[in-house]
C-alpha cells in the first residue's frame, strides 16, 4: 500500500493512493493513522470515496514527526569524498519537527543567517509501532514504511556550531514525501537506487545497499536509546555528491530545482523560493 | 497562575493549583491549553471542580513537548569550572521528547550504554504563542511559563558521539515540573535561586541572574532559526558544579535522590532507579 497526507478543499487527511486517485482515511495525517495501525488502514481505505490525485495538494506525510533522529555519514561513498574512515556505529543527529517541508514546498532561509545550504537524498523509515531495545531480528516489524527526504543543511552553521541541530533545523530544511510506501509493498527498501538532481543536472547516484548501517541496525541502535513511537521518523543518512564537497563547492541558490528520487518510492521535488528578508 | 498537570482515577488532565487543591482543566496536558491561551484556562478553572492534590499523581507538564530546545555552557561558572570563556552565541542542542520525566519518576538506563550519568538543575521556558524571528523586546509575549528541568546527561555518550543527542536523550533523562508558573505571576525569571542536591548534599548553587544568555536573548536567537510553537520548551543550561567536574568526578548511581529547585517556581525531585538489564 502507498499512503500519503493531502489537503483538498481546506481540510487535510491521511489517504491510500489507487492509481491516480486517493482513498480518503478519517486521520488527520499518517502519525495517527501509524497509530490506529495497518489493518485499520485497510478497512478505512476500502470504506473510502475517492477523491482525483490531481486535485489535491500533497502534503509530508507527518507534519509534525514526535522525533526525527537522523544519521551521518553513512553511506561509503559519503565518507570516501570526505576521505573518513567510515565509523564503527552510527553518529546521530537530529531535524526539529518544526523544519518539516511538504512536496513541491518552497525551501528559504534568511542569507544573513546561512551563505551555504546544501542538499541531501535520504531514505527516511517510518515506524509502525513503539518499541524500544528492539533486536535486530525484529527490527522490521516497527517499520511502517519508506519514504523520501531531503535533509537539507546550513553547512556553515552546522561547521560554526559543533552541535549540528540549528544547521539541520531551519524551517523548511526537511522536505519529506511524496509517499509512504508500506513494507507490504516494499518488504526490504535495500538495494534501491537513490539519485538527487539540481537543476536537472545528477549530483548524488548511489544506491541504499551502501548504507553501512543498514535500515535494521540503525532502528536496534537508536532504540537502545530512545523509546520508537509510531510516526518517528529515522533518516538514514546521504550518499556521496552532495554540493559541499564538489569541486568547486556548488550550494543552493533562489529558484534552483532539487529533485530527490528513491527507485520504488517516488520523486521528491521542491524549489528554493526567495530570501526571506 | 501556577499549572500541572496531573493524573486521577486513571485520566491525565492539565490543572491550575489553588493552594492544595487543584482545578483540573478540559486538556490532556499544558500543551493543547497553551494552545488554547490563558483566558480559556482562566475560564476553564473558574468552572472547574477542585480536586485534592494529594490524591493525584503529578505528572511532567507537557509529555511529549514539540521540541525542546537545550542551551549548553550558558551560566558564566559552568564555563568557568570547564576554563573555558563565555561564548558568544549560544550552543543550541536537543532532548528528544520521549525523554521526558515526570516529578518522582525514576531515571533509569543500562550500564552497558553508559557509566557517567550526570545531573544539571535548569530554568525552563515553556513558550505559549507560535512565533518566529522574534524580537528581544517582544521575546516575553512569548512565554507561556517557566519550570525546573533536570537535563540528565550521559557523559561517556555525549563525548564518544561529539553529537549531544543520545547522550541527552535517553528514556527518563528528562524530569521536569512539579508546575508551570505563568507569566501573570512571574513576569521576570531572572534572579532566582537554583539549586540542586544529590542524597541532601548541595551540588549547584547559583542564580538565575548569571544566565550569559538571558531568556529574552535565548527566545530571539532560537526563534531566528526555528518557529517555536506552544509547548515547546527551552531550557535554559545549568550552572556549575555538575558530578563531571567535581573532584573526585561523581556520576548517580542507583538509590540517588536528586533534587532541582527554583526559587519562585517549586522543587523537581527524582530517584535513580535500578539498572536496566
Amino acid at each position: 500500500m502507498r499512503l500519503l497526507t493531502f489537503s483538498f478543499q481546506n481540510q487535510t487527511h491521511a489517504g491510500a493512493l489507487r492509481g491516480d486517485e486517493i482513498l480518503p482515511l478519517p486521520w488527520a495525517d499518517l502519525k495517527p493513522a501509524a497509530y490506529a495501525g495497518y489493518d485499520a488502514i485497510v478497512e478505512a481505505a476500502a470504506a473510502a470515496q475517492p477523491i482525483p490525485l490531481a486535485e489535491v495538494v500533497v502534503q509530508a506525510p507527518i507534519r509534525r514527526p514526535g522525533k526525527i533522529i537522523a544519521v551521518g555519514l553513512n553511506y561509503r561513498d559519503h565518507c570516501l569524498e570526505q576521505g573518513l574512515t567510515p565509523p564503527d556505529r552510527p553518529t546521530l543527529f537530529t531535524k526539529f519537527s518544526t523544519s518539516v517541508n511538504r512536496p513541491g514546498g518552497e525551501i528559504r532561509w534568511d542569507p544573513g543567517l546561512t551563505q551555504s545550504v546544501d542538499y541531501e537524498a535520504e531514505l527516511a523509515v517510518v515506524i509502525g509501532r513503539p518499541g524500544s531495545r528492539i533486536s535486530v531480528e525484529q527490527a522490521y516489524e516497527y517499520v511502517f514504511g519508506y519514504t523520501c527526504l531531503n535533509d537539507i543543511t546550513a553547512r556553515d552553521l552546522q561547521r560554526m556550531d559543533k552541535q549540528w541541530v540549528r544547521g539541520k533545523s531551519l524551517d523548511t530544511f526537511c522536505p519529506c514525501g511524496p509517499v509512504v510506501v508500506c513494507t507490504d509493498e516494499m518488504p526490504d527498501p535495500h538495494g534501491r537506487r537513490i539519485r538527487s538532481w539540481v537543476n536537472g543536472e545528477l549530483r548524488q547516484d548511489s544506491n541504499t545497499d551502501q548504507l553501512i548501517h543498514n535500515v535494521a541496525d540503525l532502528i536496534a541502535f537508536c532504540s537502545q536509546a530512545f523509546t520508537l513511537e509510531p510516526g518517528d521518523i529515522i533518516t538514514t543518512g546521504t550518499p556521496g555528491g552532495v554540493g559541499e564537497h564538489r569541486q568547486p563547492q556548488a550550494f543552493l541558490r533562489p529558484g534552483d530545482e532539487i529533485v530527490v528520487e528513491i527507485d520504488g518510492i517516488g520523486r521528491l521535488v521542491n524549489h528554493v523560493g526567495p530570501y526571506l528578508s
